[in-house]
């Protein structure tokens, strides 16, 4: 998608702050962080966001949920605790039509979600 | 696990309003609801959170996904928007130690999450 700003940083044009990487994720500092680990999971490939991804490409989320697995491991969130959330469209929040996933740690999470 | 309150729901020993099920997950609505559309899913297996489902099982998430996707579609959430939310231990604030996706929309949903 030429003009996704996710799609940008995940081929380079757009610089980030790596945490992990593998064939079909990337995960980086979101740079508006709202928790003292604040990680963005993304796919490389584009999807707009989860209920687009097709039922027969079932193997995308688990790319994405393993990323996001790793994520917490290296960021020691684990014993702890975290919150992931996933925004889609206007009432969701979603600020980049690209599918991501937030991780969230480092501090106590509130409840209401927002 | 005979003293989870989720595998209590899944068995039926506790009610619930159910909007969801097939044979390896279920989705009903939160009984503190913080949107006008508040449903948890989750898997009917016991799973504490999503980091320790197994690497090798990852058809656990793509089920508990595509049940996410069949509930935001059944809410009428697709077109307005919607947030997914899953809380793993103390700092995420999870209430109930077995996988749930929080599933938030009909009203704008604020930031940070929580």
């Amino acid at each position: 998608m030429d003009n996704c700003l996710f799609c940008k940083i995940v081929t380079g044009q757009i610089p980030c702050t790596k945490v992990y990487e593998d064939e079909n994720t990337l995960a980086f500092r979101d740079i508006d962080p709202k928790a003292p680990s604040h990680v963005l999971v993304i796919t490389k490939e584009h999807f707009g966001a989860i209920h687009e991804i097709p039922a027969d490409q079932g193997s995308v989320i688990v790319q994405l949920m393993n990323a996001v697995t790793e994520v917490v491991k290296r960021e020691n969130l684990v014993s702890e605790g975290y919150r992931l959330v996933i925004n889609s469209g206007e009432n969701g929040g979603q600020m980049v039509p690209h599918i991501h996933v937030h991780v969230l740690g480092g501090r106590s999470l509130h409840w209401p979600p927002g």
